[in-house]
């Protein structure tokens, strides 16, 4: 019988600035709270709520500058224009650097892998992304598929918000699986 | 003495989508047709009002499907996150490669070079861009460079809404000079 809370004890990064896609980022944090996870909102400042594109408010728990990966078991990168946002903040970039560095599952759903373009950690990879940056990736070394999922190792990647299902069933069933 | 109407007879193409920098649009079609250039308003549909990042709307006179670069003698790309938007209409794109190709003046500012790098024609060209997508323009072959307006031949690139006097002054400068 599986565990109640399967993800007891793991804590995870969930990146934000402005103009997120609402529900990529609420839906992966909420998962990951009912799966028994502890989320930590991650922004360019602590305390400051961050507007997503179609209106929700979301505070960040602590700033990216200050973060170190080896705090958290995995990091989220939700969509939106949030991370045309994030790729210039090197605090956010470093922490997914290094989060990729070490193993540990991040997962980046629709413009997200713009954070993996400017982490320089895609060369090799296969992924999925939306589609305006499918040629990005691709310059960056990645290698683009178009389905609602793809996991590559550590890394899992999805389209758009229609995904999110298969998003966060790979990013729950490989945070049950770390250690 | 210059002539009063330095662009008489000159047409250009500005294009549009959703979410323009609404100074990069209506700053550059002002300045074209007070010099005297037709400009024409090329979206993905004719007729159709395309809404600012800020609020304003501009109707796109023509749809971007049907039309050649051979009817323009300019390409303007303005910027905000319409690229986004803009990189994914094939017709849009293949304007834009057809403009490079014929070594008209095509201009690009804030996130409008993503459209370039879908057009692949950015290797080995000297640019500028916002900062975010500079990444994308290097991994692209574009030589990618911090300054108010950049014009390597054809190709007039500026980083950002303050930078519209030098971006225009170098576009009228360059229309006024192709016959």
């Amino acid at each position: 019988m599986p565990s109640p809370v399967p993800l007891a004890g793991k804590r995870v990064a969930v990146l934000i600035e402005d103009l997120f896609e609402d529900s990529e980022l609420i839906v992966p944090r909420d998962v990951l709270v009912r799966a028994g996870a502890q989320v930590v909102v991650v922004g360019p400042l602590a305390g400051r709520a961050y507007a997503g594109k179609h209106g929700q408010h979301v505070t960040a728990d602590r700033a990216a500058a200050g973060t170190q990966a080896s705090e958290f078991d995995a990091v989220v990168i939700p969509g939106g224009f949030a991370p045309d946002k994030m790729r210039l903040r090197h605090p956010m970039v470093d922490l997914v650097r290094d989060a990729m560095a070490a193993g540990k599952p991040v997962a980046a759903i629709c413009h997200g892998p713009q954070v993996l373009i400017n982490a320089n950690v895609l060369r090799g990879r296969t992924l999925t992304c939306w589609p305006s940056i499918a040629v990005d990736v691709k310059n960056a070394g990645g290698r683009y598929v178009d389905k609602p999922v793809v996991e590559d190792g550590n890394l899992i990647t999805s389209r758009k918000t229609a995904d999110l299902t298969q998003f966060t069933d790979a990013l729950v069933r490989q945070l049950a699986a770390t250690h």
